[in-house]
């Protein structure tokens, strides 16, 4: 038996690097921008604990193109190198360092990815350069130094006479790459990835306005000067601390996030923790529409300034990616799958951790302006639906605040809401019914007759508002839901007191009769005779309430019963036994008068549910500007 | 000056391999089953070839759990290793032909991903096992070699008592991946990633019922006997020539690549070039519903019958990511960014490829099946519009073949509508007017009117047709679009002749006032006043075609103007000064009465359009069930 080691070997890395290393290439200026941001941020450390002797100052990161000379700038006033940190830090491409690294982030649970911290990110200039220099003086009393490298491993190092301490990169951009000489590429980058880096970022000169002096004439034009364009925010609101926040902070940070945003959010949630994990962030409620597809994807990820991704996915969960924010930390595990995010320790208690911050924010602003909360409802309500439906301890807390708006525009929680209809709704089965409406408009004749009883009825059109009413009549005891329309009233809610019908069983027969010789076999609606108030309606067209919302159910994703959704709808036509008109259509001797009785009564019990349509609408505005005249 | 060469250094590569280099742990199957299918069909060329003087038989790729020595095995029977092929092929990882193959890559315009070729795709076996084994025997005269890892640089290697050809690789699972040990996972890998690979593999046995002996009696069970259980289809489809497939046979593989879908395809195209580059593959055209967004990324991409990913953006036409099926290319770069794909030279050329042959199938089944095409029309248009709008070429080709359906439910393609209606719609600026409705059922009773008229109306209801209408009205010359309802049946199609009106001007002007006293400041349409036929509708409701349809557009997204989706509905009421009951209203003499002959017509003209509602539409039916009695 013989033992050996293997040997991995990369006798040129370049080409790997320049094809591989990254999906997109333009991230180069990203890491080239954190390097600068470390050198100089650690340069404040040393100075802070009296270990470089040098004054800080106010150091800049500049970036500037040399359109002519094809070259792209990269300039801090950080720590700087000496020769031997060269010939450390560069020179030694450190992948050597990975099992010591790994050792550590399973300790420390710490993983800022592996670009940074394998010293890869520096070479990933090379996927847009063909040669890269680097002009480098330490804050150590040492000679600056001079490496240039042609993108082969050989590079060339000597002595530089620059005099001012930090690293400026120059790289020769390449020829498919000549991309990255445009400003506007380049602001765009710089935009997209610096736009919160801690260390300004100088990117060209912009002229201000100065104040004129005092014995200037009235035409004088006012003095300007040229001063450095700092295009980042170096402060942004989340690194700081919600005390010393306004609400137009938060707002005005809002507006920097998302400039082509002109509606302001409803209210923020500032997010701050540094045990057992490391986050910061603002996550903000914006106006929500019922459309659950369109509005994701706006939450930003940076890992300390940063910034990452705008793919939240994994980490926040599925009901909060509606919302909009940033959120901050270098706990997130960037570089693995999503499908390993969820199943991260750490991921799994930062996604529980926001859930919950947000559904103490939710109480906090129903508890102490009530009122405006109510305001707010109709804009927020699909996230908080969701939430009840996808997570059960958020479903726990918000049972509290959720709200349940009626068609007058009350705004009940549940709890108020049972307390409020407990009496008039309750069934002889001793069970609780709760009326809703999904459109006050197309179901305006059914909440009236509801209404007119002294019921209560809801408002709820959300799309998932039918998986919503499934968990309630589920978690909850003796209730449930039923639309208003689902069946007529003294049956929607059923008492012990019955009506006594006007018609004999024999009248009843005949009625019977009479009507399904005129509907025939083409119909599609279930004839049930009942016994209402005579004020009632003659004719009712009703919509079962389980199949009705198994449909819906299907139709919005999830839940329901299979193949539900292409069912077709089903309908009953109630025939109120005490109505006058009912009674006339009974008495009349005339075939042809009984037909029209008929027709004209059940076009209007169609209209009243909008489903008279087509021809049959047409010849029924027909025939009534006939009886107009 | 002094110079060096940059130096990169690997100690110990499993900790990277295990964190990083693949973001799903689970393709590590997919690796090793890869490897033994190159294994095997490179034996099968070089028995073919007579350099392997073996007998290449039906050889199997085998896959087996030991759950209780927590082992996965994947066997062989291909080409097999000597001592010196493992040291060289296992031994060094392969980083070292980065750049020779990265040369070839420039020159052949061919690349199969990182991975397999550069020899990691069996180290990718130590993201989930903590120990690897390799016994393999060569097809040459050499002893068999057993290669153990486990995991640190150092492997022993000695000789093994392993007779048949082959290789097995034996994985320790990990702690962490037990998942890997079940049967139901690896079942699921395999039919994900090689489900149609080239090598039949074997996973378990099944029992098979064999005919009975003919000396059998009736009671005797059928004898059975147990045998290879196999887990794919070595020969796919798309991998024949067309001529050798029956349309069965694609359907039946649609069956195959989508088990869960119950409704047959409208159609195939079966893709099939090979130069300038290389690419197999089936198109299915499913029924396509009218939302564009929930039908995308069912095309499957496979590389050399391996699966790679379902989501083609980039590499199929924006459009044609609703059809589905399966593209197999070997040219087709996997490890690059998207936005790379968009701009890459071969990438254009297969995406172009694909567009012209989706075009010229079209184009066949409109000229070989007309009746057919008619028939799958509304099932497939939604692809076609979409189509003509984003791709100048497909335009050309589709507007020989795309549909224009009538209410009726003739089909015109373009050239034949304008030969139909040039005569009777244009107007008298010699522009010809095409009309359409979105909705037979709403629209029914302008529909009725335009028919009336001798007009065709088209029945055009895909959410992009806005888009499509414009595109049609700036590409032809001296047309337009305008829906039934856009205004009055003489407006939409003016002619010279105009009606002669029965009332005067003063008449009109007292009418107008009549009109107003009733309606009032609340009312938010345009009174018109017009000399219609005395049988057309008193009050027609019309809602101008340019505002509507941009607002349409707008909200199916792009296109339109900025802001317009959010502006209200503008509607006019056009009052025909003609009718009988206008002449009725106007002589009224009790306002109660005129009010009342206002507000019915206007209620009726609102029904008409869909515009009757709510609290308007129960007081209307209140009285109407009391005019029926």
């Amino acid at each position: 038996m013989a033992t050996g080691k293997i040997n991995v070997s990369v006798d040129n890395i370049f080409p790997l690097i320049k094809k591989f290393l990254y999906s997109d290439h333009e991230i180069f200026l990203r890491e080239l921008i954190s390097n600068a941001t470390d050198a100089t941020l650690k340069l404040k450390h040393l100075t802070a604990i009296g270990e470089a002797k040098v004054e800080y100052g106010n150091p800049l990161i500049e970036v500037k193109i040399d359109k002519e000379g094809k070259k792209l700038h990269v300039i801090d006033q950080g720590l700087g190198m000496t020769e031997e940190e060269v010939k450390k830090y560069i020179n030694e491409v450190a992948f050597s360092g990975a099992e010591e690294f790994l050792n550590k982030y399973e300790d420390s649970a710490k993983d800022a990815g592996i670009i940074g911290h394998f010293g890869l990110g520096f070479y990933s200039a090379f996927m847009v350069a063909h040669k890269v220099e680097i002009i480098t003086k330490s804050y150590k009393e040492e000679p600056a130094v001079h490496w240039t490298c042609d993108g082969s491993p050989n590079f060339t190092i000597e002595e530089s006479n620059k005099t001012e301490r930090g690293t400026e990169i120059i790289l020769h951009i390449a020829e498919d790459s000549t991309e990255f000489l445009e400003e506007g590429r380049i602001r765009e980058l710089l935009r997209k990835y610096n736009k919160f880096m801690p260390v300004p970022i100088k990117f060209g000169t912009k002229t201000e306005t100065l104040p004129k002096p005092e014995d200037a004439k009235e035409e004088d034009p006012a003095p300007t000067k040229e001063v450095d364009n700092i295009i980042n925010n170096p402060n942004p609101a989340w690194t700081k601390q919600p005390t010393d926040l306004k609400d137009e902070d938060y707002k005005s940070f809002y507006r920097e996030l998302y400039p082509m945003q002109f509606e302001e959010p409803l209210f923020h949630i500032h997010l701050n923790v540094d045990y057992p994990f490391n986050l910061t962030g603002i996550l903000y409620f914006p106006k929500l529409t019922n459309d659950l597809n369109i509005q994701k994807d706006k939450i930003q990820l940076y890992q300390n300034q940063v910034f990452v991704t705008d793919n939240v996915e994994g980490i926040v969960p599925e009901f909060l990616t509606m919302l909009r924010g940033v959120i901050d930390s270098p706990d997130i595990p960037l570089n693995v799958s999503r499908s390993y995010l969820q199943a991260d320790g750490a991921v799994k208690k930062i996604s529980s951790y926001i859930t919950g911050k947000v559904a103490d924010k939710l109480n906090s602003l129903f508890k102490n302006n009530r009122e405006d909360f109510e305001k707010k409802w109709n804009d927020i309500k699909i996230v908080i639906e969701y939430g009840m439906l996808s997570e059960d301890k958020f479903f726990e807390k918000a049972d509290k605040f959720a709200l349940y708006p009626t068609v007058d525009g009350a705004y009940y929680t549940f709890e108020e809401l049972q307390e409020k209809i407990k009496g008039n709704q309750t069934d002889k089965d001793d069970k609780m019914v709760i009326l809703y409406a999904s459109d006050k408009e197309a179901q305006h004749s059914y909440i009236e007759t509801a209404k007119a009883k002294g019921y209560e009825v809801l408002l709820l059109d959300s799309p998932i508002i039918g998986h919503l009413m499934q968990k309630l009549e589920t978690t909850k005891e003796k209730i449930s839901f039923a639309r208003v329309d689902a069946d007529h009233i003294d049956k929607l809610i059923q008492k012990e007191d019955t009506q006594i019908s006007k018609l004999s069983d024999e009248e009843k027969e005949k009625l019977k009769a009479d009507l399904e010789a005129v509907f025939g076999e083409k119909s599609n609606y279930t004839v049930q005779l009942e016994a209402m108030d005579s004020d009632a309606s003659p004719f009712v067209i009703t919509e079962p309430e389980f199949l009705r919302r198994m449909k819906e159910m299907q139709q919005t994703g999830g839940g329901g019963m299979f193949g539900m959704g292409n069912m077709p709808e089903m309908y009953n036509l109630i025939v109120n036994t005490n109505h006058e008109l009912v009674s006339e259509i009974l008495n009349t001797k005339t075939a042809k008068k009984k037909e029209r009785l008929i027709n004209q009564s059940l076009d209007l019990a169609k209209l009243s549910k909008g489903l008279l349509k087509g021809a049959d609408l047409t010849n029924f505005i027909k025939r009534s500007y006939e009886m107009v005249k």
